[in-house]
């Protein structure tokens, strides 16, 4: 499916009617849906849609849908996003010291398994500075204290708004990112090195090590203000044994940690995920 | 959702506008739809849906559904199925000597796992006759021999007619139901103790355990003609090691087989299931 | 392996010769070793083994071999057990309201995926008493309340002198076992219906819901005074969704409960779990 | 575990004592054992053991442990391989156009997940030549027809012998391996993209797809003259839905592969890998 695809993400609140409503609008302007799925939360009473059609013969101008989708939306009390398949989203990557998950990434976006630029790396190391050259993004080190930690987080969000980001994927930052930070830029994924709410903080590794459990995980997750608390994205395990120090779970857990980020960004990327209250629908 | 709901399965050749006609129908009749999942397969150009709705509320009569639907569904060349939640499957269990998969059966229906009556148990051995009277199904003894297997599948075919059987549950029957039986009855499942298209056929773990594999597993498919090679519906694996011998591969196996088989027919049972060329769409 | 082994579990401090010092004690009284695991925790300084032989042509009658191997295991610090492959444990099973675990040991221990007597069922509910009576165990409904728990937990405690009990089975008890009666009876494998350590204590499904995870667990573990604490023997998962209600989540959880207690269950009574710390060393 | 350790593989007909000879003869050289796993195949009637010892404080000089040990082994008709942990073996990896085995397998090198050296570099196409550029490999391309393929397996052979080559790793090569190569050079790792035997041969995504699985998987395994037919080493599997179309399964298969290539080669470098009839035995 090659030609580009508009996608509406949906939530309001249930009621009868929101699926003809939401297929009408695209019908009756010759879209031709490629996926539709839909969900409710019945606890929540909640509706929550993902619709994707093809913009050729669509008789809208791409600066009309909105406004037109828009006067569907307000009766039905809707929050709703629309992308574009062939917008290019923007990616920065904050790394500390390890190198794994950004490897990783850049391997996927050259492969082309996600459609995104990355022209921003940013560390509080530099070790990884001759990666990001090599790859052709900038590279910043802005080491964070706990004394600097507000200036340095005003540094990185005047870097977000010049780089035109889109997305912040904390690949192994191994920092607090601030309350304040993710109220001024709130499209941020993380992974966490357990499978949470097990091992949240510092140390899952070590702590897993020290509780003796036979398997081990890693949590792609949106960052909220209360630490590897955000909506869970993607999550995955591997056995572990008797025989796994900390040495193995940390390296079998760097696989889980570039498959489960590399999942969740090209979810995001996609526009599969729909976040409500703390929860996340992820759109197969 | 306690109340009774109408679930449509529909597959038609891909065009503009389904999903609105589709829920259209619904929604004109003052439906409220609770689940609704599309699926296109471009390669095949059809597309594939399920729709949930409430009864409740439905302004057409229960028979009233299927003619109405008929008129949308005509010039759509659509396939399609109606039925309504309410109505209780009647499940025939075909086993051979082993009792896992027949007593796990037993139990989710009585546990209430998905909502049907399972009145004929019928097997070519007698071992398992207790059982069938305990939890008060009717019980068969139909041995088969080459010879004899032409008039032994009649005696079954017309035990199906008698009984108002709707599904038939081959839970471990290890034995090869001929082609014109299932011409006669195409509804039925079988689990295959493997993880096919690997070990077709006899004696799967012993030939597993010959090959040396680090996994086993086992999968739930619909019968048909060829044997082993209808349409899949769930499958599910294990890890193995060279410590496991064949009789450590069959304990195994029986967890595999009584998970996947009880997966595949509350999937079927809840008419979520669409069988198109040699494949399924699970609607989950 | 038909003829009867004898299997010893050890643990010392690490040093030299101790594979040659147990495989020595067993080859010089013409002991058929068929299965020799070692385990050494370098961070904890300890070797931990388990030799299981065969009995036929050893040189040592069975009262004989504990007080031969006091002598080579006492310079080496050693904690010990021995067991005989033909003695029959005596197994005792809480329950609360849940039947699946119940029935699923007794189905395996029928099916003899493992040997044990399952004499006793204790209950703080009377519904599962004609589970019992169909299978022949004595069935014992001691309700819990917060005023006579002490009370109650000295008449189980009476009970399991009775009955010779070596094993309890908390098959989803739902009560809190006090350190007392752990104190007085140790050898005690809970299920818990979660990934522990996330979601210890009540509810963990609803917790789980409303964390939203995408994998759900179970874990079996050795009961201690801490609540859902002890040494963990065995865990599985497996993969939910937004579609996932509560509902799904219990039903999807019994199928891991079932299996993840039944592994334990297994490898507790072939003497290949041994405990160390609040860890357990599981010999494949 | 820092300093220098000797292993030995050893298989021989099962025999009372093996275990306690095998240990005496480290201990009696006042060797301290790290690692002992012990395997009995009954059905085969063979004993497998892998034994790892620290050479500090060993008294037999490195070149005195062979010829002393095969002392031991000769009357026990055992095959055995000796090695040492600080020998740094020499790995070729053979590739085709794809990159992300051969990417992966470099990285994990760097990061020291298993000590090997990766000095050559053998393609049918010269696409990759720039990767064994950045990394420091020397690369050769070598084309292969079905008129040439002879000659230039004999090129191959002679690069592995210049290169004093340890092992081939076969990183999504593509091509047939002749047995007149196998003969010549049996120590070659491949991987398979699909769950063996399922899928043995060519495009194994496409007859996934074809086929309908609900799972798909990769193998490694040592190359024998049978095509995808050699001892296994290591299997994983994921899960796929109908929503997944063959691109997807090639993408979600490349992370299965090079996961499980890695795993394989980790083992067979630390020696853990213990190949007998055609099945292995990994020691964990």
């Amino acid at each position: 499916m090659t030609s580009p695809t508009a996608t509406l993400l949906v939530s309001c609140p249930d009621q009868r009617g929101l699926v003809a409503k939401l297929a009408n609008f695209i019908y009756s302007h010759n879209g031709n849906i490629i996926h539709a799925d839909h969900h409710t939360d019945f606890a929540a009473g909640l509706f929550l849609s993902r619709l994707e059609w093809q913009l050729e013969g669509f008789d809208l101008a791409r600066q009309e849908i909105a406004p037109a989708f828009a006067e569907i939306a307000e009766p039905l009390q809707a929050t709703w996003e629309l992308h574009f398949s062939d917008a290019v989203p923007r990616i920065a990557i904050w790394v500390s010291r390890q190198d794994h998950c950004l490897l990783d990434l850049i391997w996927r976006q050259r492969a082309k398994e996600f459609s995104a630029e990355i022209p921003l790396i940013v560390s509080n190391h530099r070790n990884l500075k001759g990666v990001a050259e090599q790859f052709g993004a900038d590279f910043y080190h802005i080491p964070i204290t706990k004394e600097n930690k507000v200036a340095q987080e005003g540094k990185q969000l005047e870097l977000l708004r010049q780089y035109k980001i889109d997305l912040v994927v904390l690949a192994k930052y191994m920092q607090i990112v601030t309350a304040d930070f993710i109220a001024h830029f709130p499209r941020i994924v993380n992974i966490h090195h357990s499978f949470l709410p097990a091992f949240a903080g510092a140390n899952p590794y070590e702590r897993a090590y020290e509780r003796g459990v036979k398997i081990i995980g890693a949590t792609a997750h949106y960052a909220t203000p209360e630490l590897d608390a955000g909506p869970i994205i993607e999550q995955d395990v591997v056995r572990v044994s008797h025989r796994d120090e900390v040495g193995d779970l940390i390296r079998k857990g760097k696989d889980l940690e570039r498959v489960v980020l590399a999942r969740a960004v090209r979810l995001h990327l996609q526009n599969r995920v729909l976040v409500y209250g703390n929860k996340t629908v992820v759109f197969g």
